[in-house]
């Protein structure tokens, strides 16, 4: 299981490949939320979104022998990117098991940092039969997007940075939004902030109809998405939180928010006009509880991860003409 | 006169206030530019350009009973809205001076940062006499917007942290692209790297029609633009290089590299794609040499700053239809 020494040994492995994102602010921000907001621009990370940490992580943490038949992973996109960058920095194949309804950047992106990919259909296949069969056949390892204990690891150097840069900003007391999907990211923030800055308690962000982590926080036990597609927050549509990452979220989260689309698309087009960075629908409901939900929020400061920046420019042009 | 002691003490005086911008890289822009690109992202400053940092260091270094009058700037917008928020922050007023045809964004974001705006017309009137009554009659102090040698020690920090980023990440040898208007920019980060990194050779970037750096570098003395307007790579349109900077560009700087508009509005929509920053054209002129002026440049290695990020969304959106 991720504690913190295997966060600590993540950032050890990591050495500098990973780009320490800023600590952002503007103060057109701050007073639509009617309190400090600090953006952590995960969007800005390799790949353009935090699963490059997660990626290299894992990869970076195989024996050599293992680590050179090669990974395979299954994405939306993001974690596509980080795992095939990852394997390419390291000189091993990677496959990629990606949904036929990804974005068209991402599946291009993937290819072009070396992957195979393999397309399946959302809502016909088993995309972890799929995977299952492929690692077995050339001897693959499975790298999964977040039930894994050192992806959940090496997104938790994200949470080890918010707890360094809020320290540096004087910040003792603040909730931290992360957007969650299967809770990767979220558990390992959880995990370094627990471990290294007790007053930055999580909160989890997620599109609305898509709120199967706020659910399960609010029942208890983990609750099921009715819908698997159909959001254009795409990069954090999962069926349900992952089984090693909901006791973390559990233990650790306050309750969960869900945003609009129409929220995180005004989100996407702040962070442009504010903060000067591309953030993707699903990386920006972070923001967007932030900006929007602040009678659920209840510190003074609140920190947001922007965790991704993948958006289609078709997507982006459209919000900037109908929200900037 | 600024030396790198100047330097130093400007970013001591910063102490955290200003973000310290990351190095960031992609597969794709080295495929393109057919070496290893590193973008410096100054879009991502506070007030969304590297402009915040002379500001900064201008107000910083007045005694407190002049700081306390006051200070006023004449400005294109980006070193209106960087002296606008020093001086807020500092918690004394700014009169900012701003032609009438200046992107909106920065006219309304400057009146937000808190500074009183008065906006004259580029073709007709004099900003230096309008600045010098104003001075004069509130006990303003002028900070002029590169001919002042605490505003370029302020933009030399770019520099320091060039020097330091570039050798971790094991590169002693690059042309350091910068985007060039009056040249405090390029001539802070010129004297920065010859005291930190004599390795690294500064050379400057502007939109062709505009190059009057390029030409003046090229005949060793001050040569003028024939217009003043008309590009869209306002950020950096200046009549000619100032008369304290130029001296250090012709010592310091190798051959200026002019770029097309098309150039710039394309490197703006890959730093969009690649690299998840908003930039707007005149910030991208150094990245547009990097990626396409490649018979240019002569090392493999090059660092492009990405100098401000204030583009109206309207140019974005309408440079993603055209160019994604």
């Amino acid at each position: 299981m991720t504690d913190i020494a295997m966060i600590e040994a993540a950032r050890q492995r990591m050495n500098g490949e990973a780009i320490r994102t800023p600590l952002m602010s503007s103060p057109f921000l701050d007073e639509i939320a009617g309190r400090k907001v600090l953006i952590k621009p995960e969007c800005l990370q390799r790949t353009g979104s935090f699963k490059f940490r997660g990626g290299w992580s894992a990869v970076s943490a195989l024996e050599p022998e293992v680590r050179k038949r090669g990974v395979i992973a299954f994405s939306s996109g993001n974690h596509a990117q980080g795992v095939a960058l990852a394997a390419s920095l390291h000189g091993v194949p990677a496959v990629i098991i990606m949904p036929r309804d990804a974005p068209k950047i991402k599946i291009e992106n993937t290819r072009a940092y070396g992957a195979e990919v393999v397309l399946y259909d959302r809502a016909n296949e088993d995309r972890d039969a799929i995977g299952a069969t492929l690692s077995e056949e050339r001897g693959l390892t499975l790298i999964r997007p977040y039930d894994e204990p050192l992806v959940i690891a090496g997104q938790g150097t994200v949470g080890l940075e918010i707890a360094e840069q809020a320290q540096e900003a004087g910040i003792e007391k603040a909730e931290v939004l992360v957007c969650c999907g299967g809770g990767g990211l979220t558990s390992g923030v959880a995990l370094a902030l627990e471990a290294k800055a007790p007053g930055l308690k999580v909160r989890t962000a997620e599109p609305e109809h898509f709120d199967d982590v706020a659910r399960s926080l609010a029942s208890g036990k983990i609750e099921r998405n009715a819908a698997l597609s159909g959001s254009i927050c795409d990069a954090i549509i999962t069926p349900q939180p992952g089984n090693i990452t909901f006791p973390i979220l559990k233990r650790l989260c306050g309750a969960g928010i869900a945003v609009t689309e129409e929220e995180a698309l005004r989100a996407m087009v702040l962070a442009f006009q504010r903060l000067k960075i591309v953030v993707e629908p699903g990386g920006a409901v972070a923001l967007a509880a932030a900006l929007f939900h602040g009678n659920e929020l209840e510190t003074d400061s609140v920190i947001a991860v922007a965790s991704g920046g993948n958006v289609d420019s078709a997507i982006m042009a459209d919000a900037l003409s109908k929200y900037a």
